[in-house]
C-alpha cells in the first residue's frame, strides 16, 4: 500500500471531506509530427487548463521510467497499490467487472471468439469483432460445456470478448494463453508454470476441445483462444488501508473489475461520461460516499487507434463535463490518466501522466495549461503513481503526521 | 542511512572541508489567498536570494509525496537517515535534548503538565500553558515519585512541557499514551503493544497515580499527561556513517536531541539566530569540527499559529543572519528546512521544502530566488531529503567514486 507500510495507521477515519479522481484513460500523448503538439496540446481544453491554474500539478509514472503498464497495473497504481506485487489476471479483472459469481479458490480467464481454418490456424483473433448479442449467443452455447467436478460460468463482455470462471477442487492461475497473438498460427498449448498449476491446464484443454466441438459450425466465430488466467484478487480494500468508503463510476466492465478488486462499490452506468456524471451527481447527493472514481474509456480507444484527431476531439469532450464535476464542490479533484497513450503509437506507452490536484491546499505554478510539458514543471515533479492516494488523503486533511 | 548501503565505505575521512546546514524550521509554505504568494514569495529576502542564485537549488521530501512529517523523522530524514525506520520516540528525542541521564535499556517519556476537574475530566491538556518556571517547581514536586526497583528522573522543558526516564529491569517502550488529545474526556488508560511492554504500564501507571496525588492541590496544573514513550536510540553515528566530527547548534531541547541521537556535539545556547549565529563563529575558530547544524525555530511557530505575517517576518530576520554564515565561508553551506509549515494550514504538511546548495561544484539555474516554486525548478529537482547528506558530503568532496 503506497510506499510506506504505515499509510493505513495515519488515515483519518473520522474526517468528512471529500475526493473525486477523474481517470482519461490513455490521458498522455506525444507531439503530431506536423505541429510539434500533443493531443492535449492541441484540444482546446478551458476547463481542464482554469482547473490546471489552480491545482497542484505533476506527471505521474505508473510503473516508473521506460516500463508501459496494462490497464490494470495502471489502475492499481493510481489507487495506491505496488503495480509490480499487486499483478490481478485480466482474467480476474473481467469476471470481476462482469459480476460473474467469482470467489477466492476460483480461477477466471479471458475468452476471445475468434476465426480458425481447417488446418485449425488462426485467421482472425477477433472474429471480424462480432456484435456483443452475437458474443452472448454464443456465450450460452459455451454453457453447454460439462466437465466432471467442475463449475463453470461464461458471460459475454463487449464485441468479441468475454469471460469464463472455473470453480473447482486444485484449480490455480498458473497457465499460459492459448493465443498466438497472430493470425496464421495455431493456437498455442497451455503450459503450467507449475505442478500446483496443471489440474488447471487439463480443465481448460477439456474446456477448449468441447468449446472447438460446440461451435465448429458457427461463423465467423468458430473457436476462442483463453488468455490472462487470473485468482480471485487478495488485495486490502481501500476501506481496510484508507478508511476510505469508495464508490467507482466505470462503464466499462474490466474497469468496474479493478474498482471491486480494491472494495469499491460499482453501480451500473453505460461508459459515456454524461451517463457517468449524471450518476455521480445523483449518488454525491443521494448515498455520500468519500471517495469517487470516474473513469473516461474512448480517449485510450482513440488513440489505441492511432487516430490523433478523435483522441484531441474526445479529449474536449471530457472537458466540457468537467463543470458536472467542479460544481458538486469536492474537497480534492484530481484529474489524471491511469498510463499515456499517445496516438502516434497507436498504443499504451510508458510516457508519465499529467495529473492537476486541485485543493485549497495545493501549490499551482500560475499560469498553467493541462498537457504532459506544463505539468511536468509543476510544483508536485515526476512522481509515482502509486504515491496519488497519499496526496489525495493529504489534500483531502485524511492523514495525520508520522511521528513527533 | 541514506539509501545505499555504501555510503559508510564510499566517505572520505580525511578531508578537510566544511559543511554548514542550516535548517530553518517549517520553512515551507503555501500562496497567501489574496496575493498568490507565499511566505518566502512575500518576503524581502536579499541574502537568500543571492545564495540561491549561485546555489544548486531544488525541493526535498522529507517522507515521500502525501506524508506529513513530525520534527523527528523530518530531521533524521535531513541528517541521511530512512525517516520510516529510524523513528525514535517523542519521549527519548525530550530526554536526550534536556541533557537527562538517559542511556541503553532506559525509557523515557514527554509529560504535559494539565488540569482536570473533580469528575477527572480534562478540561485544559496545557494547563494553561504554565510559565517555564512554574514547570521546574512541578517537576521537582514529582522528583518525590517512588517505585521500588525503578530510578525515575523528571526535568522541565518549556512551558507546561517536561520529559521523564525511567532506569530498572524489564522496562520497554511500547506503551500508548495517556493524553486523550482533546478536552472534555479522561485520560486514556496505558496499553502495552507486547506482553514484553507490560511492566512498563504498571510502572507508568504507578507514577501518574502518585502524580496525581503530589499535585492535588496545585491549579491550574493539578495533573500530567504522559505521552510518546520512547527506548534510547540506537542509530549509528554520524562519525561511524559518514565520518564526520558534527555540531549541533539548536536552543531548542528537542532539536538539541535529535542532534544527539546522531552523535551530533551540542553546546547550550538560546534559541534566537543571534546567539546560534555567535556561537557558531566562536566554534568555527577556536575548535574546528567538520559538520554544523544550525537550526532556526521561530518560523515553524509561526506557520504553526496560522500567523503568515510573522513567518514573513522571521523569515526576514533569517536571512538577516545569513552574512553572519557566509562570513565563515564554509566549503559547503547549505538551506533548507525539516519539513513545510504552511501559514494557511496552521500545521506541519507534506509539501516539498525548498533547499540551496552553495559550493564551487554548484549548478545553478542563473536568476533564482530562494521559495517553492522557483526552487522547484531547480537542478537538483524534487528528492527525498534523506538523499541531502550524500549531496551534501559530495559537494564537499567527501565521497569517493563507486567502481572503478
Amino acid at each position: 500500500m503506497i510506499s510506506a507500510n504505515y499509510t493505513a495507521d495515519l488515515c483519518v477515519r473520522d474526517a468528512t471531506s471529500r475526493i473525486v479522481l477523474l481517470v482519461v484513460d490513455g490521458l498522455g500523448g506525444l507531439p503530431h509530427p506536423d505541429t510539434g503538439r500533443s493531443e492535449l496540446e492541441t484540444a482546446s481544453l478551458p476547463n481542464l487548463d482554469a482547473l490546471a491554474a489552480r491545482s497542484s500539478c505533476g506527471v505521474l509514472s505508473p510503473l516508473g521510467p521506460g516500463f508501459t503498464p496494462g490497464s490494470g497495473p495502471a489502475h492499481l497504481a493510481l489507487f495506491g497499490y505496488d503495480p509490480w506485487t499487486s499483478h490481478i489476471g485480466r482474467g480476474a479483472l473481467s469476471a470481476l467487472g462482469l459480476g460473474l459469481d467469482f470467489a477466492p479458490a476460483d480461477v477466471a480467464a479471458r475468452l476471445n471468439f475468434c476465426t480458425i481454418d481447417d488446418a485449425g490456424l488462426v485467421t482472425d483473433r477477433r472474429a471480424g469483432r462480432i456484435p456483443t448479442q452475437e458474443c452472448e449467443r454464443l456465450c450460452a452455447i459455451l454453457g453447454q460445456v460439462d466437465i466432471d467436478g467442475v463449475q463453470i460460468r461464461v458471460a459475454p463482455e463487449m464485441e468479441y470478448r468475454a469471460a469464463v470462471v472455473f470453480r473447482g477442487a486444485g484449480l490455480a492461475a498458473g497457465v499460459t494463453d492459448s493465443d498466438p497473438q497472430v493470425t496464421g498460427h495455431a493456437t498455442r498449448p497451455l503450459c503450467a508454470s507449475a505442478v500446483a498449476d496443471e489440474r488447471m491446464v487439463e480443465v481448460a484443454e477439456e474446456f477448449l476441445r468441447q468449446a472447438g466441438d460446440l461451435l465448429a459450425n458457427e461463423s465467423p466465430a468458430n473457436m476462442v483462444l483463453i488468455r490472462g488466467f487470473g485468482a480471485y484478487p487478495s488485495l486490502a480494500t481501500m476501506q481496510q488501508a484508507y478508511g476510505l468508503n469508495p464508490v467507482g463510476i466505470a462503464g466499462y466492465p474490466m474497469y468496474r473489475g479493478v474498482a471491486r478488486a480494491v472494495g469499491m462499490e460499482t453501480p451500473e452506468t453505460a461508459y459515456d461520461l454524461a451517463s457517468e456524471t449524471q450518476l455521480l451527481a445523483r449518488r454525491w447527493k443521494e448515498t455520500p460516499a468519500d471517495f469517487y472514481y470516474v473513469h473516461v474509456k474512448k480517449t485510450d480507444s482513440a488513440g489505441e487507434d492511432g487516430d490523433f484527431d478523435l483522441k484531441v476531439k474526445l479529449l474536449e469532450e471530457a472537458d466540457s463535463y468537467l463543470p458536472a464535476i467542479t460544481d458538486l464542490e469536492p474537497d480534492v479533484l484530481i484529474v489524471t490518466g491511469d498510463h499515456s497513450t499517445p496516438s502516434i503509437m497507436g498504443s499504451h506507452s510508458w510516457h508519465p501522466v499529467p495529473v492537476a490536484i486541485a485543493s485549497r491546499n495545493a501549490l499551482p505554478m500560475g499560469s498553467a495549461t493541462f498537457d504532459e510539458r506544463c505539468c511536468a514543471a509543476g510544483s508536485l515533479g515526476h512522481i509515482p503513481s502509486s504515491s496519488l492516494m497519499a496526496l489525495a488523503l493529504a489534500h483531502a486533511g485524511r492523514l495525520s503526521k508520522f511521528g513527533a
